[in-house]
């Protein structure tokens, strides 16, 4: 990129808002996990949707690559920028207001660049629910939920990022800006863009703004943990809840032993049972009758309804920690995936014994939103295990559990993306049939491949 | 089109499936309101997706337009073909297998020929509930309902259509069969090709079938029939009932005195009520508490709460009746348009006072799905007026309301959508980007322009 070149971006904005500083171009050159270096030689922030596009069409006449990015809280490296340089990463942080709450129409319309959990405050101070959750809903904004079309805690009641989006303003590979913000509930006039921005990991166009979906907020929340003596014996009990509770989970999730033992000794977590358990599941209802639980415990050989605010708080602590506490233990491959939950327990018996098979001293973190099938089949490494030879057999163990997960007609990445991360297995993963679908749609949105290049296709 | 190309084509089904006969075409011509009056030389009835291949392998090779068609119960002329003669009509009603109910996943895999009715009765048989809803379910058909996006019931609770929807098969306008028949819950690979062609109303590929998605099967419904003053009071009665009963409310249904009095004198339905209001609000709670209602009776002037099944199904039959029984009072004007709920109320004052204007004794009957904004606002002639010349009008009362919708930053096609009836309207509603967007999408699924032309797209 010529000196030339970078002059001309940086006076759509000011010197303020185009960063070419090496020190504080660090941050939006690499997340948080050190996964993905990046380098950029400039870094842009613009404060309107007129500036992204007025950013986007100098970049189209000029051919210069862009990375769109928010929060940088992303788990494929789909926001950070090629370790050559030659990207500029075009930030929407600034774009940060909110633009409308509306109680009465369960809307509301906020900028990319508005933090998850500002969304959710938001929508409370309404006294509505937006109902999106994932661990790093305080970092991680609305454009970079909807870009990779997150998941989290909630899926099972409220849907995915996805379901919650009813309209979008996005601008265009060359500048053009769409605006697409809907707040309707019933539009069938024409054909459906909005999925096709939602997802698509900034490779098809910049969103700067979303329409999203209110709910009425629960008055209260049941919430049990249970232990279980399986998989299978969870899956039964899921089923069995949400009948009894006339629909009610609005979580459901598996944890193994084995990750509960590692928050225990890193975080100091208590288990709220006292015999130990091969399995557990931490449920919630939104709204429900706590008696429903009764109609399940034949399937639990244990388990507890909290009774407090508090207590409920600290059974999700035990979730919400067993992600880091993985990283006290050494180095930690890790698999998000999907399978029908009808084959939850045979996956998890045959993915482990294949692990197992090349590993036989790995030990194996499985949990995760079980009501959604998805799972975070994750491999720690021995205690003895030396951690840099442990991870250099990432991608032979993304195989070996990869290989289980198709067979299952699962997804290998049900939540997080394939950013630069799966890109090689898509081949693999799509027929040609929609990989050439994929390469004409990025072809008609984006001409010049100016968008996120490296990402997601193969 | 040449008698050898029908040979051609005749000879990929057989005879018994290739209709040239004019007396039977005649029921894939025209739909039962005989409203769009069409012409075919051939109708093709494939029998399973591989034949449904061959004739749009064939058709583009020839460059001859196919008119996909279900239950052929849609109301915009989406599914008719041309009066020109020249669309050959692709019939997917011997498609009609239910490939695979998986009650433990909650989803379901239908052929595009499985009518609504049936599709909701296999799932009742493993205990699941597929919430779709509609006046011609028995025999609209999942292809159809897919294709146009479908409304209905209860939106509300469990979204349209396309919220309903994990996965499709689609045929493509070359012949090649797209298989993305996923009944995963996430699945973040790639870019979202499902909901581009639902609602696309046949005119970028052939639904041959569809996953869906199931739910809980209620145990029990709450419904009540309360009188309200006004459309304001009844919005925020929908609001306050959202609350009050923990997002329990599946249906809320708004109705006119006027729609009542046409049902009950043409069907001898009874009001439930003893005092005539101006407007009524026919709500649902599945697996709810009926106390919920107390918490809204300070907005009614009058209610009352179903005490048995069957005084359920009455109330339902108010509702149901209402359209056909404006047919009986003459020519009906009609449109399908949704606005933002908190519009509600002043939209209604605005377009009837618009209308009167024009047509100062017409009678408005406005109806409709309320909890999601989306009203039937039809115009009944008056008793005395001729009903000829009062449908010619038609259009120009259209422009007449949607000149309103459109200022409330509504749709003109809430649920029905486009086709024939509403395609003029289209460079009128949309931005010049997205009509764009538009023939470009068209253009890369569909190059030829075989696909149910003359619909949707102006």
């Amino acid at each position: 990129m010529t000196p030339e070149l970078i002059a001309r971006f940086t006076a759509l904005l000011g010197e303020r808002y185009a960063i070419t500083n090496t020190a504080d171009k660090v941050a939006y050159e690499t997340e948080w996990r050190k996964l993905w270096p990046g380098k950029t030689p400039l870094v842009l922030l613009p404060g309107t949707t007129e500036e992204v596009s007025q950013i986007l069409k100098l970049a189209h006449k000029t051919k210069t690559a862009i990375v769109p990015q928010s929060g940088n809280t992303g788990l494929v490296g789909g926001g950070a920028p090629s370790p050559a340089g030659d990207q500029v990463v075009l930030s929407l942080k600034r774009l940060n207001r909110i633009r409308r709450v509306d109680a009465e129409d369960s809307a509301m319309v906020v900028e990319a660049g508005v933090t998850l959990a500002e969304t959710q405050n938001a929508a409370q101070a309404v006294d509505r629910l937006f109902p999106l959750s994932l661990a790093s809903e305080g970092t991680c904004c609305i454009g970079g939920n909807l870009a990779s079309n997150a998941g989290g805690l909630n899926v099972l009641a409220y849907g995915n990022a996805r379901d919650l989006c009813l309209g979008l303003e996005v601008v265009m590979a060359d500048g053009q800006v769409w605006n697409g913000l809907n707040t309707l509930r019933k539009n069938n006039s024409g054909y459906d863009f909005k999925n096709i921005f939602v997802g698509s990991e900034g490779t098809l166009g910049v969103i700067t703004a979303a329409a999203l979906k209110l709910y009425p907020r629960p008055r209260a929340y049941q919430t049990a943990f249970l232990a279980v003596s399986s998989p299978a014996d969870a899956v039964q009990m899921l089923n069995a809840l949400r009948d009894a509770s006339g629909n009610r989970v609005i979580a459901f999730e598996l944890m193994p032993q084995m990750g509960l033992a590692f928050t225990a000794k890193h975080y100091g977590t208590v288990l709220p049972l006292a015999a130990a358990s091969p399995w557990y599941v931490l449920t919630e209802l939104a709204d429900g009758d706590a008696n429903a639980f009764e109609h399940i415990l034949h399937l639990a050989t244990d388990g507890v309804v909290a009774q407090s605010e508090q207590q409920r708080l600290d059974f999700w602590r035990l979730r919400e920690t067993m992600s880091e506490a993985q990283g006290f233990e050494g180095g930690s491959i890790k698999h998000d995936i999907s399978v029908p939950v009808s084959k939850i327990a045979t996956f998890i018996d045959e993915a482990s014994q294949a692990v197992l098979r090349s590993m036989p001293d790995a030990r194996i973190v499985c949990f995760g939103h079980l009501g959604d099938g998805n799972l975070h089949f994750n491999i720690t490494q021995a205690a003895s295990a030396d951690k840099a030879k442990f991870l250099s057999q990432w991608h032979e163990m993304n195989e070996v559990v990869f290989e289980v997960v198709l067979r299952f007609g699962g997804s290998i990445s049900a939540e997080h993306g394939i950013g630069q991360l799966k890109r090689q297995w898509m081949p693999r993963i799509k027929t040609d049939v929609e990989l050439q679908m994929m390469r004409q749609m990025k072809h008609m949105f984006d001409p010049l491949g100016i968008l996120n290049p490296g990402k997601m296709l193969p």
